[in-house]
């Protein structure tokens, strides 16, 4: 079978190999925008976690946990009831919805749409005698479209699916502030699924209704933004960083900085905002994901939430969608908190620097990744067609599989029995291992190429005799002969420290 | 500060340590049967997530994750919309809604209640005059209240919240038999939220609206179920069956029987599920949960779902909640299959044997582990007061810090560095460690007991001298001298293998 190095290709592959499937449930048609992990796609994410709770206790953030349901007050003071919004047009006679925006981008391409109001989205509607593509009638008012899915608790509650984790993570604020006991800044994320009801999801796994987040926040105070020692530390690493004003000016490369020189020509403002950039960079860069392929774009006025008084977000190159956020890094200043503050009728002044007098409601810096798009991207990364072949680069410490082991032949029970005893004991020793006994060894070692599995472990007659196996690299294709007894360490060795 | 051994201190722990913070959000009042984790709390989550993924991919189980929302054809198919349903009373003045099961429990503490019909529930209304206890006023007919919360997706599409993770699961089974290549029994598991909204929930974390699943499914055939090869490995091991009978003649107290006397006495009926006990019996065990905290109790009829052939409760005795459920073992024969290869109108058929023509649609057996409820019962299994300290005797490796540092002195820099390098290279090392400068020695390993922390490392003057520290041990207070450079090995040695 020919294989051609072509995005249909990659697509396939992240189903047939059970990476992502959907939209679910497949059986039932599919939901537009809801997509399952297959056991090779969990396993990636799984590690990617693992990796980065690890990487981030290093860093002293601790982990939360909030429901996903919300009563409807909570959205009221955090201002997604009033602003999570979309702009949409209803078909009078279909009921077809569009997200007036993106209709008109469509349709007008030469005009900027950005940053239209209603009433001037309404004229160019008129001007141009738009109607709705399926039917041709006329639409509807322009109406607001809120975004949070809703639902009804015990008797009769309100209660909205979250639309972002970090909302959730603000309300634990106060017993945080009793648990850090005076360590501030307070460091905190929180992953778990986020729910935003898009009018009509596109773009497959990037866009989706329910997504995996994983938000970091920073509870600090105005003192300690501009004085930070973690900054020192780090001042000097160089990150790819596309200003609002390159942008202007219609420039499209970011300038390779070091964060000192960021501040210092006042692309940024803060160095603990600096830190925040610094961590995104770090996190995507042990994934593996190309220097090259990684970019920070600064938000303009128009395009930040409305709690931001600064935002970047770090960008990945992918064949299939362009640039791809994958990660926001928002200065959200003190907005939540005073609103949670007033909303609950808490008092969230404190004090945070040596004298107990000075109390202030302390900034929140946060660092938002989406998890699902990091699966994505980091799948499109380490895809390669090299010879035909299908081979995913993946770290051996993310991949599904970081090890397989193969029985050469399955039906002798002596080779068998040796290659589960293999596997089982890599599994013991905290290697991912991964057993498999059907089909040919040609068939096998392709199998896992196209997982990104790194070492296939081939036990055969030989093994039996003299405790040694085949061991083969997923890159070179290189074979050699090992005992046995140096599986463990010669695997270990090669993982991320 | 006097200590108390009383259930009451442990409740002031759980939230005082950051396990548990509830119900949330707090700052509004809290929504009955929401909760949240603190870092403490997620951290041993996390530790008892990561133990069992490592041990069932052991056992050849691989994970998936599905979404938590799904349209209503599902829950038409599964049997939920109509049968997952709690009969209700509601008031005709205040309109409080009352279980009416538990609330004629309440009331006639004499009466047996399980298993009566609607009609003969009202009699018992009118016959004993009951009224609703808030207002005296009389009830409405008794009606059927759906435990799904509802939603609407994108264009009113109407959805719902999984009430368990298991449906969600079946819906992938072809994808899953294509990925699985011919190796039955089909091993697989999710784990997620799913949704309950229970009418009045009381019992704290034990009774939540959004709560934790972790559920295993095998696909396995019909003679597999009889003849299953890896149960003879596991065959030998006794557990603490309470059968139904048993409890028929108010005995509950286990019998300790093999899994095969078990099957030869007719007590289980198929090899493959005693499998599945085994299972659960062993992620159990390996929390540290004693042996006599354990059993096994079997469902009456009465008492099983609607899709159930056979159901064992895996229950852990609590001091405040007597025996809590912790995981489930259903056999649910081919019922999902079945339903949802008719709604769907997919074939779910296949050859699982030798013989190619035999077709059959797969049976199900499940393990349905409640991970907050694990976390509880582990919490409070290892809640200890010993002359006045409060230690929790966690294992090390599910602890939320294996081992916490402590620079004598906060201010002495050169003692603070070597503290702190010291940590990170534990934690390069892959030891949960956990940095703390605040505070007395004393105050700080007051507060790891209470935590759970196995060992406390104190970095005092002579560490500088000659790189030796000051461990101590969590439950005997045994305080030793070790070199720096021992440390990693010394506690890793320690660890679960």
């Amino acid at each position: 079978m020919k294989v051609d190095d072509t995005i249909d290709t990659f697509n396939s592959l992240v189903k047939r190999r059970g990476f992502i499937w959907g939209p679910s449930p497949e059986i039932y048609g599919g939901l537009a925008g809801f997509y399952s992990y297959g056991p090779a796609g969990m396993t990636l994410k799984n590690n990617i976690l693992s990796l980065f709770r690890r990487e981030l206790r290093y860093f002293g953030f601790g982990e939360v946990e909030c429901p996903t349901i919300m009563p409807e007050i909570v959205w009221s003071a955090s201002g997604h009831l009033d602003r999570f919004i979309d702009p949409v047009l209803k078909c009078k006679k279909c009921s077809t919805l569009y997200r007036v925006d993106k209709f008109l981008q469509e349709n007008l391409p030469n005009l900027m749409i950005d940053g239209l109001s209603f009433n001037e989205m309404e004229e160019l509607i008129k001007k141009h005698e738009l109607t709705c593509p399926k039917c041709d009638t006329n639409f509807s008012k322009i109406e607001e479209y809120n975004l949070m899915l809703k639902t009804s608790v015990g008797n009769n509650v309100t209660a909205y699916l979250r639309p972002e984790t970090a909302t959730t993570t603000y309300l634990l604020f106060n017993r945080l502030d009793q648990d850090a006991r005076k360590q501030y800044p307070i460091r905190v994320f929180q992953y778990g699924k986020a729910y935003r009801n898009e009018i009509s999801p596109r773009q497959g796994v990037l866009r989706m209704r329910a997504f995996d987040q994983f938000e970091l926040q920073m509870f600090i105070s105005k003192h300690q933004e501009m004085e930070f020692d973690d900054y020192e530390e780090i001042k000097n690493n160089k990150l790819p960083l596309l200003d609002w004003k390159l942008q202007e000016n219609g420039i499209d490369i970011p300038n390779s900085l070091s964060l000192s020189e960021a501040i210092s020509n006042k692309i940024l403002k803060k160095p603990a905002y600096a830190y925040c950039l610094y961590i995104g960079y770090y996190l995507t860069k042990i994934l593996g994901i190309p220097e090259k392929s990684i970019r920070f774009r600064q938000h303009s006025l128009n395009e930040r939430a409305h709690y931001a008084d600064d935002a970047w977000d770090l960008e990945i190159k992918t064949r299939q969608f362009g640039w791809v956020e994958i990660c926001g890094i928002h200065d959200r200043t003190d907005y939540d908190l005073r609103r949670h503050a007033e909303y609950s009728k808490q008092n969230f002044e404190i004090s945070m620097g040596s004298d107990p007098n000075i109390k202030e409601v302390p900034q929140v810096l946060e660092i938002a990744f989406g998890i699902d798009r990091i699966v994505y991207t980091l799948l499109e990364t380490a895809f390669n067609v090299e010879e035909g072949r299908i081979v995913l680069k993946l770290h051996p410490t993310l991949s599904p599989n970081t090890v397989a082991v193969f029985p050469l032949v399955r039906n002798k029970e002596k080779i068998r029995s040796l290659a589960l005893k293999v596997h089982r004991e890599l599994l013991k020793n905290r290697v991912g291992s991964f057993f498999d006994a059907a089909g040919s060894i040609g068939k096998r070692y392709r199998r896992q190429d196209e997982l990104g599995t790194k070492w296939c472990i081939t036990i055969d007659y030989e093994s039996l005799d003299d405790n040694t196996v085949t061991i083969r690299e997923r890159d070179s294709m290189n074979q050699i002969r090992i005992g046995i007894s140096d599986l463990p360490q010669t695997i270990q060795n090669k993982k991320i420290e």
